[in-house]
């Protein structure tokens, strides 16, 4: 395997995403390992170890590996490498994670959090490559986002920034896991999707909705994947229920251009595809939701990678910094 | 008078105040003139012309002056220098300013809006010296924002980002000037202090609240001034309201706080002496609103500048260029 390999390593609360990327973005082989988070320490970083090991034997030599970028659920420290308190990962409390792999394998370690070094494989390879400055968005089973400036995190203060998901549109809105009302992840995300799918259940109890169908007539058993199911055969109120749901990011994105105008706007994560086919749709409500005259010339575009963007993130992170210019230049 | 002088033009819809300050930022002089916003461009550009004349007046020769810099209310292009189409400025629709200034006084013009304009010059001289990225809120009879990202403007794409104002935290709330619904513009600044007001004195119409002898029982003719006076002397009906606005302000800082982290918050504006006394209690709600486990370690300062906000930010933008590490060798 070609040599100035880049190793990304995307550590959730259950399992470990590992890859090695060319420094062009691209995929060139990846692994997937169970995470051992709730056995203290040692035992989730030999985990972490472990799959770093099995990717250092499928090169030739180990000089082959430019560097290891490793992407977390946050609170971490970017700078440090110490991951804090992340929920997910109970293994960790204020954990030297970038130092201790830095012990063991003898190249450059980053650690970052997940949405934003997802971003940064986004601007850099992906979806938002040769635009100045970036807003990503993965919406999933929560919403992350990334802010990347001239081709850099934006990490403020701590590098507790772009926690976009935990931005509120309704401040007596429902309760978010975080404590607050109407964040935009309590309102869009998967089972904000889920919650809203079963309240039109409920209320059109006679429907023939394919939703209640993909759900073998259980209304509690709905998800947001069988809302995009049933949408993609055409369902009615599944399009309802998404136009509910696009509407709300809408505002969000509204938001978001009032305050960053970023040059792009990328929406990743496990719903992305989904949503996809209702982008025009956000683009036609952005006039309402935006002081912004010119928030339409925005492109609101799918994220390149789906599910190895914590792969494709990871390496980003350890990939050589580069300039707008020379995106740029690679682009044109 | 000094060399090396920096002038700072503030132009808004009714009057033009404009003043020579110091490359360290005290200002030296100022004057006041009419604006003529509603009689063409020529008319409107005589103004500051005559303006900026009369300060070169003040000085005992033109090279004492290093620049303009010249704030007015947005849309503008403070790349081109050309303003686009302000409510407050209908004299001018794509009015070349800057290169029309340019061609009467040979040096280098700047144009921005005047939140940037202001956030800049606190950022530099004020109460955001030191710090790296500084987010400037001038509450008023709206919200303007500026955000300071490592000693320089953050504009976006088009140079419209940092309308913070209109960043809504309430998507079905009560409808703001700008057309969204929910603005913080909307909820909390002067006129919705004053609206707020009023609806307590109706509920409440017994009340000896000081408010409404300051207003000679006139409900109508409350103002947020009033509101302020009679908080001073601790009036409790004005308490309550400034409270209930402090609570709305603080779900806003919250969301700032999550999406840029900054590293100072500062208040400035026409609302900002009468809230003043009251950013405690900003930060003791910024938990329950921010998801940010260190949010109350970010200050909450009062701006430097108050009625010179304009003078002194359209200095800021012609002073040369400096880096943070220089504010900060400055500072200690």
């Amino acid at each position: 395997m070609q040599d100035g390999l880049l190793m990304g390593v995307d550590v959730g609360g259950t399992k470990i995403a590992a890859g090695l990327v060319t420094p062009d973005g691209e995929i060139r082989s990846q692994l997937k390992a169970p995470m051992i988070s709730r056995e203290g320490p040692a035992l989730a970083l030999a985990a972490v170890v472990s799959a770093i090991d099995s990717l250092y034997a499928q090169v030739k030599s180990p000089a082959s590996i430019q560097g290891i970028g490793i992407c977390a659920p946050g609170p971490l420290d970017p700078n440090t490498g110490v991951i804090v308190n992340p929920p997910n990962l109970p293994c960790w409390r204020d954990f030297p994670l970038s130092s201790e792999i830095a012990k063991k394998f003898g190249v450059s370690i980053k650690v970052d959090n997940d949405a934003n070094a997802a971003a940064l494989a986004e601007a850099r390879w992906g979806a938002g490559r040769g635009y100045k400055n970036v807003f990503y968005a993965s919406i999933g089973t929560g919403i992350g986002t990334g802010i990347i400036l001239d081709g850099t995190i934006y990490h403020g203060r701590t590098g507790a920034a772009a926690e976009g998901g935990h931005v509120s549109i309704d401040y007596r809105g429902p309760r978010c896991g975080c404590g607050k009302l109407g964040c935009i992840e309590a309102l869009a995300a998967g089972p904000a999707i889920a919650l809203r799918a079963r309240a039109h259940l409920r209320q059109d109890l006679g429907t023939d909705s394919a939703i209640l169908e993909l759900a073998h007539g259980d209304i509690e058993a709905v998800t947001s994947e069988m809302v995009g199911s049933a949408y993609a055969t055409g369902d009615r109120m599944a399009k309802d229920i998404l136009l509910e749901t696009i509407d709300l990011l809408s505002v969000w994105i509204g938001n978001t251009i009032d305050l960053l105008e970023p040059d792009v706007i990328l929406i990743g994560g496990g719903a992305a595809t989904m949503l996809g086919p209702l982008f025009d749709e956000i683009r036609d409500r952005l006039p309402g939701y935006c002081v912004n005259s010119r928030c339409q010339e925005i492109p609101i575009l799918k994220a390149r990678y789906g599910a190895d963007a914590g792969i494709a993130g990871g390496a980003a992170l350890c990939s050589t910094t580069f300039t707008r210019a020379e995106s740029l230049s690679a682009l044109h």
